[in-house]
């Protein structure tokens, strides 16, 4: 089993399509894939992303091209999932982790938030906020 | 209309229930009233609180006993909020804005992110995310 699931994850319906969700996030983001990236997320004015230590945005289109810049930039990470909880009501889930970074400077930990929503079957990401911990 | 409340917001309806609820958060944290706190919150485990630099809290215990220690330390801060966006999905609200924190030793602006679980009419909160933005 993928050990950056929670303990006794299903490995299958809803718990475990969102989690397979949460993590092409981050494989997206660690492959530099802006296609895959954007696909990952709802496409509408109600999505919002926080970005450790960055004011919100909000609608997909500037969300998105806030990726182009990141993606697009000199940095790569990786991404060492932990800590990781689900919780679904209705067609909304929310997934809450660190993320343990390392190809900065110093290791970093992240305290990060998504919440999906399931449009015809696929689970789509609407929020992303990520805050700094110890900072 | 309370200037607080993003432009056309409505006066009735889910969403002005759902601003009323946030604000709520806000007016206990100020008065420092434990009491008042706890009754936002969802009594759950799968409440999550992730104060500005904090790790992850869950479970409404765990969460209700942060509320505890902050509100009964010495601090004492005024919130003045900004940039409130409000969506609902089924009986998930979730709000973003920025939290204008006066009354530390300099000002300090935090990017949140509120989500609110609506049970027998009632909107609870289940995340409650704080990030410092600028840091």
């Amino acid at each position: 089993m993928d050990p950056s699931l929670p303990d006794g994850a299903p490995t299958d319906g809803p718990v475990a399509d969102v989690l397979a969700r949460n993590q092409e996030f981050y494989d997206a983001h660690e492959a530099r894939d802006l296609e895959r990236m954007a696909a990952v997320w709802e496409v509408s004015d109600r999505v919002v992303c926080i970005h450790p230590g960055w004011p919100i945005m909000r609608t997909y289109a500037h969300v998105i091209e806030s990726w182009r810049r990141i993606l697009g930039g000199p940095g790569r990470l990786q991404f060492i999932l932990s800590n990781v909880a689900v919780a679904i009501d209705g067609d909304i889930a929310w997934v809450t982790l660190e993320e343990n970074l390392l190809g900065g400077p110093v290791p970093v930990v992240v305290a990060a938030t998504n919440m999906f929503a399931r449009i015809d079957g696929a689970w789509q990401l609407v929020v992303h906020h990520g805050s700094p911990v110890g900072h």
